[in-house]
C-alpha cells in the first residue's frame, strides 16, 4: 500500500426533504449573498428551485441567479458567472443540479478571486490559490462532484474538455435528496450509474499491490450498483434503490475507495474526447469506452481482472484458464451496461469510426504515453477506440 | 434508508515515516503550545516519542508532556491533564498512542474550557460546547478513535466506564504509520482486530431496511479483517497487512459504514462492564460478548444473520433451513476469534459467572430496556453474560 493523505471535509446532508435546509447550511458556512447556479428545465419545472429559494429567503440569504448550464458545461457561461459574482458581490456559490452544474460552479468559484483567465486552471497554466465557497443541492447521482475537488469544463470555441482539481473548490456542504432523482429519465439514470461504476473501476485497476481494503471498498460500491441500478430502471420511483445509488455515487468519488494506490483514469480521458466532439452524455461514452479499454489492457494483469470477475460479477473462477474468467467479467460488464440501456459501440453512441484520428489527435498525447495501469501510446488509444467502435455483446 | 448527516473532516496522513510530520500538522492546525499525551512503555522505548518531539521542535512548537495513560483510561489522569493545560497555556492536545490515549486526550480537550467537572460530559449531565483541538499519532489499529468524535473514560473511584461524543473532540488530523504497529504483541493485535470487527457488526445488525450500500461497505471491512488479521498474527512485521488493518480500523469507525441506519451498540455496553470490573482488554471482552449477543438475538432476524454468514464468512446458504446458515456464521466468527488468540468464554477472559448480577446491576438498565437491534432487558443481558460464560467452540 502506498502512503497517502485523505480528507473529505464536505458536510453531507442526506435524505427526504433536505433541500429545504439549503438556506440554513449556506448560513452555517458563512454565505450572505449567493449565486444560485443551475441548468434549467427540470429543476425549475419540479419546483425544486422555488423550494431552494424559499429556504434561502427564510435564512435571510440574498441571491442572484444564473441558469442555463448545459451537460459538458461551457467556459462561456463560466465567464458570465464570474462577472456576475463580481458585480453583485457574491460570497457563496450554490449549485442546484448535477455534475455539470457543480463543475461550472467550481469554475466560477475559482475564477472570481483570480486575476487571470480561469481557463488557466484547466489548461494547467496555473493552480487554484483561492476560491469562493461552494455548496450543492444534487439532482442526479453520477459525477460525484458533490464530494470531490474536481471540475471538468469544455472550451466552447475549440471543443477542448479539460479538468482541474483543488481542495479549495471542494463543496462545503452537499444536500442529497434521493427523491429529487426519482423523476430522472431511464437514460440519464443509466448514464449516471455508468459514471459511478467507472469512477470505481478507474481506481480498481492498479499496479499497487496489497490494497485489500480499498479493493473491497471498490467492490462494495460496484455490487451495490449492480443490484440497485436495474431496480431503478424498472421502478423509477423506488426511493431506497435511488438512495443507495445516490450515496454510492458520492462514496465512489470522495476517493475513500481509491487511497493507497496508483489509479488509472485513461478511460475518462479517452471518453472526454467523445463527449467533447459529439456532445454525448459522459456516462454513455464511458459505457462504450471502458469495456473496450478493459479488453485492451486485460492481459497486463489477468488475475486482477479475474478477481473483479469473481468478486464483482459473480463468475466462477476458471483455475485452469484464469484469462477466460477475466474476459468473462468484462463481457458481463458490457452486457450489464446494455441491459440498463447504455450503448455498446460507436454506432449506438452516435460516434464515427472515421473520426478516430481526430479523437486521438485532440487527446494530445503526441509521441508520448499516458500514465496509469497501462501507459498508453497514441497507437494504443487508437486501438481502444477501434475496439469500442466495433464492440458487440 | 434513513435520513442522515455525515461529515468526517479529520485529515488522515497515512504511511511510512508520517510521524515525522506531526509538528508540521500541529502548526497547520493552529497549535503553538502542545500537550504531548501518551501512555509510556513502547512509545518511549521505540523512540517514537523522541521522533515526535523532534518534529514538534523543528516546527517551532513548544510542548508539555503527560504520560501514564493506562488501558481503560482513568478520570484521575484527565483531571491532572486539564490542570496542566490550564497552568501551561496549552492550545493543542497531541495524543501519541492508541484508543485509550486518544480518548483521554479528548476528555482533557473538552475539560479545559469547561467550568464544571469534565465527568458531566460522560454522565450525561452536560454536552460539550467547546474543546481544544486534538491531533493524534496512532500506534494501534483498534478503537477508531483517531477518526471519531467519541471518547470512553473510566471513573477510577467506582469503576464506572462511560462514553461521550461530539464533533468538537474529533481529531483535526491523525497520523497513521502502520510500521509503528509492527512491534505490537500478537494478543494486543488480535484485541484491536476484534474491536474493529465489533465496530462494524454494531452497525451491521439493524432493523433499517434497504441499506445495501452500507451493508456492502461493512462487509468490505470485515472481509479485509478476516484476510489480514491471521497474516499479521503469523508475520507481525508484514507492513502491507498491517496497513490494510490500520486503514480498515479507521474506516470502521468514522461512521461511513454506518450511515442511513439504526445501529445496535449493546455488545459494547455489555462489554464495558467487563473491562471496568476486571480491567481486561476491551477487544478481549468483545470477543467473549459479541458472539454470545449474536446467539441471543439471531432469531430476531435470521435472514440478516444468514446474509452475514454467506457474504462475510463464506458459508453456503441453506435455503431449506436459513437459521442453520445464520448460526453457522456466528460459529465461524467465534472460531475465527479463537484462531487469532482471543478468549471464547468467561474462564478464558478471567471473568467469573458469579459476578453476573453485579455486572448487570452496574450496567444500570433497571427495569427498562436498551435500544438498538433488539431492545434488551436486565434479564436479557443476564442471559447474554450467561451464554458468554459457558461458550465453547
Amino acid at each position: 500500500m502506498n502512503n497517502f493523505q485523505f480528507c473529505s471535509p464536505t458536510e453531507f446532508v442526506f435524505g427526504r426533504g433536505t433541500e429545504n435546509e439549503a438556506g440554513a447550511y449556506v448560513k452555517k458556512h458563512g454565505g450572505s449573498k449567493v449565486l444560485l447556479h443551475y441548468g434549467g428545465g427540470s429543476a425549475v419545472r419540479s419546483g425544486l428551485l422555488d423550494r431552494v429559494k424559499a429556504s434561502l429567503t427564510a435564512a435571510g440569504i440574498r441571491f442572484a441567479e444564473l441558469g442555463g448550464v448545459k451537460p459538458n458545461p461551457r467556459d462561456t457561461l463560466v465567464y458570465e458567472g464570474i462577472e456576475l459574482c463580481r458585480s453583485e458581490g457574491i460570497d457563496f456559490i450554490l449549485a442546484v443540479g448535477g455534475g455539470s452544474v457543480i463543475d461550472s460552479s467550481k469554475a466560477i468559484a475559482a475564477g472570481v478571486p483570480y486575476d487571470g483567465d480561469f481557463w488557466d486552471f484547466y489548461s494547467g497554466k496555473a493552480r487554484i490559490a483561492a476560491a469562493l465557497p461552494v455548496g450543492t443541492v444534487l439532482t442526479i447521482a453520477a459525477a460525484g462532484s458533490e464530494g470531490s475537488g474536481d471540475s471538468v469544463v469544455t472550451k466552447e470555441a475549440d471543443g477542448l474538455k479539460r479538468g482541474t482539481g483543488s481542495d479549495l473548490i471542494r463543496p462545503r456542504f452537499s444536500i442529497l435528496d434521493p427523491e429529487l432523482t426519482c423523476t430522472l429519465p431511464a437514460y440519464q439514470t443509466a448514464c449516471g450509474a455508468t459514471d459511478i461504476m467507472a469512477h470505481v473501476f478507474e481506481r480498481y485497476f492498479t499496479n499497487t499491490k496489497e490494497v485489500e481494503i480499498t479493493d473491497r471498498l471498490c467492490e462494495a460500491v460496484l455490487l451495490t450498483m449492480i443490484r440497485e441500478t436495474p431496480r431503478v430502471i424498472a421502478q423509477p420511483d423506488n426511493y431506497d434503490a435511488r438512495a443507495n445509488i445516490m450515496w454510492a455515487g458520492t462514496v465512489a468519488h470522495t476517493n475513500i475507495v481509491g487511497v493507497g494506490r496508483e489509479q488509472d483514469w485513461n478511460s475518462h480521458g479517452i471518453e472526454h474526447e467523445l463527449s467533447a466532439l459529439y456532445d454525448c452524455a459522459h456516462g454513455a461514452g464511458l459505457a462504450v469506452i471502458m469495456p473496450a479499454w478493459m479488453e485492451f489492457v486485460c492481459s497486463h494483469d489477468v488475475m486482477r481482472f479475474a478477481q473483479a470477475a469473481v468478486r464483482v460479477w459473480g463468475c466462477q473462477m476458471n483455475f485452469a484458464q484464469p484469462e477466460e474468467t477475466a474476459r468473462e467479467g468484462i463481457r458481463r460488464f458490457r452486457s450489464f451496461l446494455h441491459s440498463i440501456g447504455m450503448p455498446v459501440n460507436f454506432a449506438e453512441l452516435g460516434a464515427k469510426e472515421a473520426d478516430i484520428p481526430k479523437l486521438v489527435e485532440t487527446f494530445g498525447i503526441g509521441g508520448g504515453r499516458t500514465g496509469g495501469f497501462v501507459a498508453l501510446s497514441a497507437a494504443d488509444i487508437t486501438e481502444i477506440y477501434r475496439i469500442a467502435a466495433h464492440a458487440a455483446l
